[in-house]
């Protein structure tokens, strides 16, 4: 909770901005969660959204400002939704876009690039091999680099589905008493806290207990690198939270929560099967925490359901049988 | 398409009724599904109503009506999701509920009309024995029957999905050229075309084509059994459609689409892992139909997805196995 509106100010201009530009996806209620948590839940479902995540609301902000600056191209490298969402918005603004990614990229991710029209580079498999290529593109073709995390238009794009859910909620009569937000490399949360200021909503981040590295940057007092173990949310593998958004969210988020795989995989199914909605690990992971903490957040709560970007493979193994999606 | 008000009017009485009582589902747009079909699809999400189906319309307002004129509690009979919503609807109301269902329901319709607090009775296996039980039961407790096809405000009740579609479509500057409704007994087709009259909106009925019931009754100018084929769309059983929901719609209604199996299910997959919503094979086949139909319907085609109560042994068996599925 802040009590300066600044963030929330920015965030506005930026829902201005993109509307039009990006779906304003529902706020889906569910009674069988509710009867289920204790609570209300507020289920912001941009696994609805263009492109099936949240990602195209910062990447959308970031390439407008670049092709109003003149920009010949964009350049990302991602190992899942910011390259797609980068891609979908340059494609927007007439821009070309290069997008770097690891050599073992989900087949499906870079087919959906291949189908958005982006061109698609591989280097190596680690975060380090994608910047030195990426480095080298940027010389070369002269394109300006959309990064996932270190963007202030990303993050304050990313705080525009947190600014649409508040209202959508007023709209229907209830306040807020806390949201709940995934934390990877940490654009959500920043964007979230952005989002609440000069409002009394706590922010809650989830993150698996498998790659805690935004309690560990809380630890530290600044972001450190985590030994990242196995999770099946693979949006939120990056084992380390961004400089930026770490700066905006370290004394803004109220409570962080480690959560278990197993919980994960049980909210995914509880989305699907009780909330009628696809959701991937990510999205899932917020949810587990809002199911878990239940009323402790409050009577109202929302929750980021941040995409739905997920394998087949992973949903049938998910419902036939829990204990082997996680092994 | 009907040239007269009358049923726009009647629909537009009982969603002010049912205003605050049924979640305003939203309309959901998938750029996937667009660029597949060549047209713009508004997909009216009542998979995410209460109770999982938009059935809880219709209950809702047959019982408010029993509530007002002091009935002392409420029968139905059904396989499925009416049953169901009169449950829900009448605990509402604070009415007792009996349900009579065939012996061999699906366990997790008996186990959530329990949760509910409905008190369950089994009859044989056919709607005759069903009918019988349901005879006896209203003598000895003096409860009133909802019918699921022979009550007006059970299909007036239905018919609001189809107004409240056109109302949200509307505010979002389209305009819409055809819906299209999957029938069963009858009631949602009926509703429709209630809902679209005085307007130049196309209602489009989808069935499937192992249980050709309305298109067997256009033929023979009155509701006939047909012999009823193996369906996945449990909710599309009725081997006969209703003789109320039938007058309505025989001469509102514009076109018939047998839908095949196969076509179901591949809408059933495109639902979850393109628009990431979970839809029972019912509404799928609506969706079925529009997808084929595509450009045919209109720049601006609505699909009323009519609920998301599916077996998760369903789920699993069409992403692994289209095939299996389908014997």
């Amino acid at each position: 909770m802040q009590t300066s509106s600044v963030g929330s100010d920015e965030v506005g201009r930026a829902a201005q901005r993109l509307a039009g530009l990006v779906w304003r996806t529902p706020v889906v209620r569910c009674d069988f969660l509710d009867a289920a948590t204790g609570t209300r839940l507020w289920l912001k479902a941009e696994n609805l959204q263009l492109g099936g995540s949240f990602k195209i609301r910062g990447a959308l902000l970031a390439t407008t400002r670049l092709a109003a600056c003149g920009g010949r191209g964009v350049l990302a490298q991602s190992t899942g939704n910011h390259a797609i969402a980068v891609a979908l918005a340059a494609r927007r603004q007439g821009l070309a876009t290069t997008v770097v990614l690891p050599e073992d990229a989900l087949p499906n991710k870079v087919r959906r690039l291949g189908e958005i029209g982006a061109r698609v580079v591989t280097a190596g498999t680690t975060l380090a091999d994608r910047l030195a290529v990426l480095d080298e593109l940027r010389e070369r073709d002269g394109y300006s680099v959309v990064d996932p995390y270190e963007n202030r238009s990303v993050v304050v794009g990313q705080g525009t589905a947190t600014a649409e859910l508040i209202e959508q909620v007023e709209h229907e009569g209830g306040r807020l008493d806390a949201i709940v937000v995934p934390i990877g490399g940490g654009s959500a949360i920043a964007g979230a806290c952005l989002a609440v200021s000069g409002r009394a909503i706590d922010v809650v981040g989830a993150e698996p207990a498998a790659v805690p590295a935004f309690a560990a940057a809380l630890g530290a007092g600044r972001p450190v690198t985590v030994p990242a173990g196995l999770t099946i949310a693979d949006g939120l593998r990056p084992d380390r939270v961004g400089a930026l958004p770490f700066g905006i969210a370290r004394d803004a988020v109220d409570r962080i929560v480690p959560v278990p795989e197993a919980a994960i995989a049980d909210a995914l199914r509880a989305a699907l099967l009780h909330a009628r909605l696809l959701v991937e690990p990510a999205a899932a992971t917020a949810l587990a925490a809002a199911i878990d903490l239940g009323p402790e957040l409050g009577d109202d709560v929302g929750v980021l359901l941040t995409g739905g970007n997920v394998e087949t493979s992973l949903i049938t193994s998910l419902l036939a049988d829990p204990v082997a999606a996680l092994t």
